[in-house]
């Protein structure tokens, strides 16, 4: 980053963090956990601190007079674009040092200078939001203090700043018990699939392998598929059915 | 109540307003439903307020230093003198105007005087838990601002003050999520109890009648029983076996 650049967002940062208090409900966050399938494994986008090696979770802050679900649809619409997201509330994280990382204080104290007080040196409670999308519709918007989006492998994360491995857990939690009672899965797939792949999503969430033939024995006795055409790739003999929700057609 | 009685809630109360800023989280509060099985009905606990007939759930705020959970448990602790229940964080109330209630302000008014802006007058957010506990155990203690308890039916509640009906919603959405998927029901019974009881419970949950022969297949069939002697009361060739959970033995 070139000097000048440099100098404006530390500018940025710190106008931030003067008009915060004012603009925002104080000692309240809101993070996301935002599920997105693909190369059939199951991944939630992170976003790399400036300057840092650090990844966390995108979130953001209340305003004033805003519906606290209302700030979790504008947050996610900021980040990644996308409108009428499905979305779940699905925790609250209030341990009283949760927001206390060492590492995050190095990061915005090498930016604004150290010994600098902040409006983000409070306590924050998060109110946390778990979303589903279509990871190909998502086009991450870059902002100030965030240098990177990535998606990354339920399985594979790396190390996150704060509490946001405890809140990807409780997400993950969250996601399959909904699962058990509700058809929110036609979220994360594309319009057309195969049986095989909808198995390797419920396999991501649940973290276990599942007999092929009592999955898909399960799924077809839930009367929410419709049978399509096959796909054919290569041996025909091979192909599989393509499937589509019930009443989820675009 | 005596007017020195009442001088002295008046002043108590102002005092309480004082400090809150200094003491507790700001814009924050929780709220819990508090479920309990009696006459084979399910109640909630419900607090009148001090010289009104409005009544609103039990509730209270988060110490600076306090995590969100331990407040919710002290506060529990001090309304029903019960340590160590079983206690669910469910939902988290956060419409801009939830805390905006005429009656509300009426009577904190009609106490301190009219035209006086208080503590409770900034917008609320409230974290809400659920608890399930054995009514028997209950002592609830009367605080100030608080002049009576009771244990109403979930079918049969009062209007109630701020939007604490739909938290009681909320709360029942998530029992009922919460009963499929694991054995919470065994903190709402006595150790030992008849079949039919626990069928009563259920329906009162779900809120619907349910088949007798197939709710008590289904429920020998989770494992979860253990069949002790018969209750011999009236009638003996009537008389019902009496179960109790297995693992959960006092």
């Amino acid at each position: 980053m070139e000097q000048p650049e440099k100098d404006q967002f530390k500018d940025d940062l710190k106008d931030f963090f003067r008009t915060a208090q004012e603009v925002f409900m104080n000692g309240l966050s809101i993070d996301t956990v935002i599920f997105g399938f693909h190369d059939r494994k199951l991944k939630v986008l992170l976003v790399r601190l400036e300057e840092s090696s650090f990844y966390s979770l995108p979130g953001g802050y209340i305003r004033k007079q805003e519906h606290v679900d209302d700030a979790a649809l504008r947050i996610l619409k900021e980040r990644t674009g996308l409108k009428n997201i499905y979305l779940e509330q699905f925790y609250t994280a209030g341990d009283v040092s949760r927001a206390d990382d060492i590492n995050a204080k190095q990061i915005i104290q090498g930016i604004i200078g150290s010994g600098t007080t902040t409006w983000l040196d409070q306590r924050f409670i998060s109110i946390c939001y778990y979303a589903l999308v279509d990871d190909t519709k998502v086009k991450p918007v870059l902002q100030p203090f965030f240098s990177e989006y990535r998606w990354v492998e339920v399985e594979r994360m790396p190390k996150l700043l704060y509490d946001h491995r405890l809140i990807v857990e409780k997400a993950l939690e969250r996601l399959r018990m909904d699962l058990d009672r509700k058809l929110v899965v036609f979220n994360l797939m594309p319009d057309s699939f195969t049986m095989n792949e909808l198995q390797k999503l419920y396999e991501a969430i649940y973290q276990k392998k599942m007999v092929r033939s009592n999955f898909q024995r399960k799924m077809l006795s839930l009367g929410i598929l419709e049978r399509l055409e096959k796909r054919y790739e290569g041996k025909s003999h091979k192909a599989p059915y393509l499937y589509r929700f019930i009443g989820y057609k675009h």
